[in-house]
Order: structure tokens, then C-alpha cells, then sequence
């Protein structure tokens, strides 16, 4: 069978390698061979042992009849989507690790695909090589999914490990992060938790089989984290984390991306610097984790060519993945947790707005951290709305 | 699609306790109903809701047309493995938790089920209700596994956390995991670590494609571990853990079953009490990790589910698993690895004999610790060969 990969970066390249490197065992697997026929990207590679198969119009594989599977690993909504859906639309097998072409369009494409008889897969678009979309999918095929905590995006969980670790501001590590190429130019769609609603939003639209938003889900990034919210956390054995959470909640979800202040009991606690890793509890499974390598060029490839060898598996088949493009309107009404706080108010004063649970001192000053009892988000934003106006340093959600 | 359990203990009535809670979901995502319509099992379940299902003889859910799906969940090699093939033979698709059929019979039962056209699934015999066969078979298809290390015995890992927590004794743990039901009357088989080398014997069969038997597997137990080892661990910040070891060597393997001292910083450190994980190195992937509950009821039951879902969903299709009886002959060269001894000698008398990387002190009259520089298994015989009798009071390697 033929492959073609759209996009020859990073990833791209990676699936390349993963093809050329793996050839044998691939084969086996599959039962027949995968070959690399053509690859869509802008620039020529000229001297690239690639360069021969380098085509820059969409439409050589759309139109290409020996071309059975489809690599799509450009990043962005436009122009991978009209590229993906001529594929779908000419009976090719797409694979994809494009986060936001699949938060975007994912409903989409799967009904274009089922309609013409193959599949879309997406299992890279979610913690790289965490195989997190087929676990889902195929493996937990006996549960209810109740709960989901993603810590999914690389660069914001380097950034705090390094927080933690060496007692560094936010801009400090940023520019290291930069430097050492954890994090973009421009770090926003990490740093203010855009890429993490992306994510959280795909792996909830699979629980939900219809359509999630993630621009309905509420952000928080790690701009405002500092490295006194770590002086704390180590005082009270926790680890500050950006979480994606997504809960059931009757036929409904709740879902945040926020940074929370995580108990050392908890299995995502160790997830240390650029790691990935999803924890997921069913009903009858009860709790579970995934880990691995949540970014980078072989294992996300790892994903893509896992997705190449089901799609030629199973050739004559279509997707069956259900997501719908109905909306799931999320439900606001989130479980009660405890909060962290950081206040310039004395103990007293905290006390007589929030159910305070626990003091912590850490030793800086004019300032004190409390924990509250458990609240809900509507109870906590009442109290909060009672605070004088910068005496409230900081608030994390516990989990 | 009809569905026979036989044997109704802990795992089997947990089998019909997820289909009943889960029977509109996993309708939706089968295409039609599972019922449960038979139960073996030698008791009667008298005024039990199951009662109307019990049968006796095993024959007669094989000759029932009516049927086509069976869990085995009795354990043991016999009568299981007689009433398997019988049931595969009859063309219907089988799944079992039973690791004792696997690890002895995996090989033959695959055979059997691709010449009647059906399926032999057994997610539930590794790591209860981590998917960690269809990981490893289905997802992680793109990758060479060159590595496996899991936490895959429940009883002592919770033994090991109990004594790493509270400082206590062998014998004491023993007792108190037995009293909780966390270890059989005869514990043997727990202690001595063969459940934990039918389990990884399990794996790399299914790595290697072909036999790899658990006798051939060296196994040490924790039946020799005391609190001393724990004071060094703790000490070095380490763990003591019950590991199953596989590697991938050239064309062979080489498998292991050990107490070893765990580093902080490898993923399978935090894995406390009944939880299972299991640590896999692809050579695309990188490191990756699965974590969830080993035993019990409901997870186990959820892996069972979750082959019945799959076998329903490809019930036109017979088992591609690959496990030829061909027998792999392991390989006893390991790559060198440190090594933890406690020794009544002096360091000047332990450096004559090991290349000593570093001592440590917990505080125990008459002994010292020492950790070895990398050796090879061959190299420490050879230098513990010249050690004076009773002077090695305790030896753990390093991972």
C-alpha cells in the first residue's frame, strides 16, 4: 500500500523515518508494505534523499489512484482541511496529529469519511505518542468514562518542573524553555492553556460522541504562576500542574484547563518536564494513567504510523468512531474542591469570607496562604467577590 | 450476541456485574445487545439472580448454537484449557483472565482459534484492567519494543509499600495483606514472584511472536527482603519493588523477575499498594507507562469486557495475534547494571572484591551498604563467588 504525507516538518519527517526505520516489522504487522510515494510540502529538499517524492499541488495525491493512506501533519485548520477532506472525499485513509484541525473539524471529517467508506484518525493530535485516542476507543470499551485529567502540553509542564526544580521565575524559564526549543516564539497558544483546551475538548467529544468547543471551556494559563505559588506547593508536598480536566456530570461534562496544586498521592504528581501523561477513570476500571512522550518528532510519529498500520489493517473499512456534530452544552455546575490562596489579609480577615481549612506559612512576607474547605466554583467566586480589591495574590483549584 | 461466563468467583460475576451496570452503553458501541445467557460454575447460586443460568457441564454451553461469546475466568491450567479449545472448537470467540492457561497454552489456543476462524483474547491475564495487551498489540504498531518492566504482581506491591510506609517486618506485612484479602492463604506463588514470570512470559511471547516459558525465567521473590533493605532505600531515595524485567537482545530476550531498588525518577517509582503498572520502551515511542488496578473484581472484569466488545465488533474475524509454539531461547547475557549489598565486611575488605561506586550508612550496627559500579550478572557471580560465607547480607540490583 502507498502512503503520501502532507506536511514534511517536524512530524512529517518523523513519520518518514518511523516508515523507512521500522519497514520490516511494519510489514509484518500490516501484511503487506508501506511505501512512501509522495510528500506535500511548500519547499523542494533539493539533495534530500525525500526530493524525489516531493510534490506541491494537494490534488497529485488526491488524484493519485495507487495512494491508499494519507499523512496529514501540516498544523492549522486551513488549508489541512480542504487538503484532508479531497483525500477523504477521493477514498483515501487520513491520519492526522493536527490538534486544532481535529477540535475544529473532527465531526466533520469523520462523517465525510464514513460517507465515502474510509476512516480519519487522529491518535497523534492528543499526547503525541501516548496511545490515549485508541485506549478510549478500544480498550476501555467496557466503562462508562467519568473522569479525565490531561497533563498535555509539553512546554507549560517543562516550564513548571523547572519552576519547581530550581526555584526560577516565570520569564527566566520561558526564555530557557525558548531557548531550548520547549517552547515557540510565541508561547501564548502553550502559556495561556489554548493548546490544552484543544486537546481536553477532543478527548471529551469522544466520551460525548458530539461535538465539544473549546472555546466554550474555561481557561486559565501559567502566566500569573510564580515562584512563591512553588514556595507554597513544597510546603504542602503538592505539585503545581497545568491540568485539562473533564468530568461527567449526568448526560452533561464539566471541563477546565487551569493550573492546580496537585497532591503527591495523585498518579499524574511525577509527570516531570516535557512528559505527557492522561489519567482516566471508568466506572468499573476505576482509576487509570497513560504516560510517555507527549511531543517530539519520532514518538508523535509513533502515533501517526500506529494510525497507519490500523487504517491498512482494517482498508475496507470505515470509520467508526463516533462524535457527532451536535453541541454538548457544558455543564457549569462543577463538584466542590478546595482552593489555595495567597492573601495579604490577616488570617482573621480571610476567615471571615472563606471556610478556611488550613494555614501555610512559607516564610514570605506580608502575605499568608490558606486553604479552603471544599467549595464550589460558584460558592468560591461569591467569597471572592467580598475580597478587597489586590488582596487576593493568588487562588489554584486543588486536585 | 449470546455470551456464556464459566467460572462465577471474584472476576467471573464481575464480568456479569459490568455487562448488566454497562448493557446500554456497550449495546451502542457493539451494534446489538451482549447477553449473558449461561453460567458454569460447580455451585448452584441458590435464590442468586444467576441461578436460572448455572450450569454444570461445560458441554453444554459448547454444543449451544445459541452462543457466541465465552469468558473463562476459573483459572488454573485444567479443566480450562479442556474447556477453551471446546469452546473454540465450536466456533465461538473466547476471552479469559486466566494468566496460569495463557502463559502454558497461550500459543496452542491462538492456533486453535485461527483454524476454527475465531478469536483467543486475554487482556484481563496481564495487569487486570490496564490495557496493556492491546497497547502493546494494537496500538504501539509502529514501534520495535524493546523494553518492558512491570509492577505486575498486586499482593507485593502492596506488601513492598506497607513495608517502605511503616517500617515493618516481613512476616507482620504478610499477615496484615492476608488478613485484608490482599494475599491468598498459600502465598507462595505471589511471594516467590511466578505470578509475576507468567505475566511477563505473557508479554514477551507476545514481543517475540513465539513461546517464551516461564520456567526458563530466572525469579527471585520478597520472601528475603527486611526492613534493613528499606532503610537503605530510603536512605538512597529509592524503592524496593518487585519487578519482571524483559528486554529485547539481538533476536532473543533476556527476562528477569527481582526485588529491585527503583529510582525516583523512573516512572514506575510512585506505583504504591495494589496498583499495577507497566513501563514500555518503543524504539520510535520512547519510554511510555500504564498504570491501573491489577486485581479485583470490576477492573479485571473491565479488560474482560473490553475483548468482548472487540470480539463482537470483529466477530467475522479470527485471532491475528501472533504466538507461534516455536520456543524463544532467552538470552543470560544482560547489559551491566549496578548492584545495592549489604555486607558485613569492611569497605576496604568489599573493594578488594566489587568496584565499589558508593557506600551508604543507614545506621545498622554491623553491616554497611555499598552500591557497585556497573557489572554484568556474569562478572557479579564471579566476584561474589569470593565473598567469605554469611558476609553478603542482602544483594538488590539497580534499575
Amino acid at each position: 500500500m502507498n502512503v503520501a504525507i502532507m506536511g514534511f516538518g517536524t512530524i512529517g519527517s518523523g513519520v518518514a523515518e518511523v516508515l523507512s526505520t521500522n519497514s520490516a516489522l511494519i510489514e509484518e504487522r500490516v501484511g503487506q508494505k508501506l511505501t512512501l510515494t509522495k510528500v506535500l510540502d511548500l519547499r523542494d529538499f533539493e539533495g534530500d534523499p525525500v526530493a524525489p517524492l516531493i510534490v506541491h499541488d494537494y490534488k497529485e495525491i488526491a488524484q493519485d489512484d495507487s495512494i491508499d493512506l494519507v499523512v496529514e501533519t501540516m498544523g492549522g485548520v486551513e488549508p489541512a482541511f480542504t487538503f484532508v477532506k479531497a483525500m477523504l472525499e477521493n477514498g483515501k485513509h487520513v491520519t492526522t496529529s493536527n490538534k486544532a484541525l481535529v477540535a475544529d473539524k473532527g465531526a466533520e471529517l469523520l462523517a465525510i469519511a464514513k460517507e465515502h467508506g474510509v476512516q480519519f484518525q487522529f491518535e497523534a493530535s492528543v499526547g503525541g505518542g501516548i496511545p490515549i485516542i485508541r485506549t478510549i476507543l478500544s480498550c476501555l470499551t467496557g466503562d462508562e468514562i467519568e473522569e479525565i485529567v490531561g497533563i498535555v502540553n509539553g512546554t507549560t509542564n517543562y516550564m513548571m518542573t523547572k519552576m519547581a526544580e530550581e526555584g526560577s521565575g516565570f520569564d527566566d524559564v520561558l526564555k530557557e524553555a525558548q531557548a531550548n526549543g520547549y517552547a515557540e516564539a510565541d508561547p501564548t497558544a502553550d502559556i495561556e492553556g489554548h493548546d490544552a483546551t484543544r486537546k481536553i475538548a477532543i478527548l471529551t467529544s469522544l466520551v460525548a460522541q458530539a461535538q465539544v468547543d473549546y472555546e466554550d471551556i474555561p481557561v486559565e494559563g501559567i502566566s500569573h504562576i510564580t515562584s512563591a505559588d512553588f514556595a507554597y506547593a513544597k510546603k504542602l508536598g503538592r505539585a503545581v500542574k497545568l491540568l485539562a480536566v473533564s468530568r461527567r456530570a449526568g448526560d452533561s461534562f464539566t471541563v477546565r484547563v487551569a493550573p492546580y496544586l496537585l497532591s503527591e498521592e495523585h498518579p499524574l504528581f511525577a509527570v516531570h518536564g516535557v512528559m505527557n501523561a492522561v489519567y482516566v477513570v471508568g466506572n468499573m476500571l476505576g482509576p487509570s494513567m497513560y504516560y510517555g512522550s507527549g511531543a517530539g518528532s519520532l514518538p508523535t510519529a509513533s502515533a501517526v504510523v500506529g494510525d497507519l498500520v490500523h487504517m491498512a489493517r482494517y482498508h475496507d473499512e470505515a470509520s467508526t468512531i463516533r462524535w457527532s456534530k451536535e453541541k454538548v452544552a457544558l455543564e457549569t455546575q462543577e463538584r466542590p474542591y478546595k482552593n489555595f490562596l495567597r492573601t495579604s489579609l490577616s488570617e482573621a480577615e480571610v476567615r471571615d469570607i472563606f471556610p478556611v481549612a488550613e494555614t501555610v506559612d512559607a516564610g514570605i512576607a506580608g502575605e499568608i496562604g490558606v486553604i479552603t474547605d471544599e467549595m464550589t466554583e460558584q460558592e468560591y467566586q461569591a467569597a471572592a467577590g467580598r475580597l478587597a480589591d489586590g488582596a487576593l495574590l493568588q487562588r489554584l483549584r486543588l486536585a
